[in-house]
């Protein structure tokens, strides 16, 4: 017997043709799914309800479930015979009680609560388990977004600094031993200085806070400094891609930053033209590093 | 010939019986002046301008020295024949370009230009080196303020949850992991997550926005969290303690969690009464650990 995740790992195999969705809220679904049917899969959507509309998802299969709806959504699939998923688009972390749990859901409920314990990582990664515990095969979404996905260089105009390409391994030195901890993605660096570390309150918070500080007077004016985002060590880049997008080009702008810094194949483009364009309106470098 | 440092360890000893306090802001360096003179010193405040004010230290000998005014300061100490040194209190980080240099700082200039690239403990240390190698001897304040620095177990009231007890060291391998990047020294850890890390915004400014993201709803009413301070490995003591005031409390209450973690004998409990007693007021822990 092949290996389970051959259809997908080939995709002009023969063997599975059938490919879930399970989608959040954001644009990223749908792209998703457009390639996937370009690469020549069936797809069927599994809208969140809150987070995706059926509407925008025209022309598709699709059905709307709840969050807690885990044994209506395990047979639906097992209906269509579908084993390989894609889990994609952004949905806010749930509080345990907020989940309608059915039948399904129930029955493995001591190990989503272990999942909800620790952080996002350890989240994700316990639903992940828990839909492999049932046969299923979640696969990274980066494979139908590659065209998001950055290569190592400088995308924007702008080029780092040579200040910059001293903050750059700095950043990524913190955010390596940050690693083990499941804590935030991102660090400021300026002027040699770890100036902001991401914690739970997400990137753009983190920058708000470095343009507070700069407006307080706390950072200098002719220090600029770099956001450096990558995944954390470990981190289970099918559920769970640091992404960067116009709006943290514009965080970044108003923080005073010089750049950005990412990490190549590791972490998606949101709207990666018009994300480019934004850097290359603000001056701002995005810079892609080897990874990992 | 014995060793510089000799009078100060052992207060009684003939030796030396005069002490410098430079001293920026707060009460701590009036408090430090008085447990000086009790133990036998004559004591000399050097006052940071803008910092500490003449007429808190009435029945004192003193002067104001601009920053910058390095070369008058050490011309100042050495005709009194003082070697040894107390540095305590708030002083502004200032910008390299605000300070109005005198003839004693320029000769300094580029290793005060080096003190002032990277962290805080960057800055002060090489304060220190430089007052070193005009034959100073920087001591730590700690040892006026015996009575401000917290015994290893529970202060307050309130003890520390079982949960507690599992998420300070979790905060503390946290901030052990950042000790080499001279970065905060504090973590907000809930429900085993690292919620929150300090950068150069400070703790309170850290509890604040632990506290928006409770209202946010991004941490459930159910889980508290602690907050863990520590000195950063390797922290210059002399210049640089860690302090828990009445403020923190408040910020920390204000945030919801359960409790403070601080390290035994190495932070400071700024208005130790005042401190704990709103600790018990808010029902928060205030609890040591054993340090290093």
């Amino acid at each position: 017997m092949s290996k389970p995740s051959s259809g997908l790992a080939a995709p002009n195999a023969p063997r599975s043709r059938h490919l879930a969705i399970i989608a959040g809220s954001g644009d990223l679904p749908l792209q998703v799914g457009l390639q996937a049917r370009r690469d020549g899969y069936e797809v069927f959507y599994v809208l969140i309800a809150g987070s995706a509309r059926r509407d925008d998802f025209d022309g598709f299969e699709a059905d709307t479930f709840r969050l807690g709806q885990l044994g209506r959504f395990l047979k639906s699939l097992r209906v269509r015979g579908i084993r390989d998923v894609v889990i994609i688009g952004a949905v806010l972390r749930p509080a345990l009680g907020d989940l309608v749990p059915d039948l399904g859901l129930l029955r493995h409920y001591f190990a989503i609560r272990d999942a909800f314990k620790g952080g996002d990582d350890h989240l994700l990664g316990g639903i992940v388990r828990l839909l492999e515990s049932q046969g299923l095969i979640v696969h990274a979404p980066s494979q139908f977004l590659t065209q998001l996905m950055a290569t190592p260089g400088t995308l924007s105009a702008a080029r780092p600094s040579r200040t910059a390409l001293e903050e750059i391994p700095r950043g990524q030195a913190v955010l390596e031993a940050l690693s083990s901890f499941d804590v935030g993605q991102a660090v400021v660096v300026a002027d040699n200085r770890i100036v902001a570390v991401e914690g739970i309150e997400g990137t753009d918070q983190m920058l708000v806070r470095v343009a507070a500080l700069r407006a307080a007077g706390r950072l200098k004016s002719s220090v600029k400094g770099v956001l450096v985002k990558l995944p954390k060590r470990g981190q289970d880049l099918r559920v769970d891609m640091p992404t960067v997008g116009p709006a943290t080009i514009r965080y970044a702008a108003e923080a005073g930053l010089e750049g950005i810094a990412i990490a190549a194949g590791a972490v998606l483009l949101a709207e990666r033209d018009q994300t480019v364009a934004l850097a290359d309106s603000k001056g701002l470098f995005l810079h892609a590093i080897d990874w990992p």
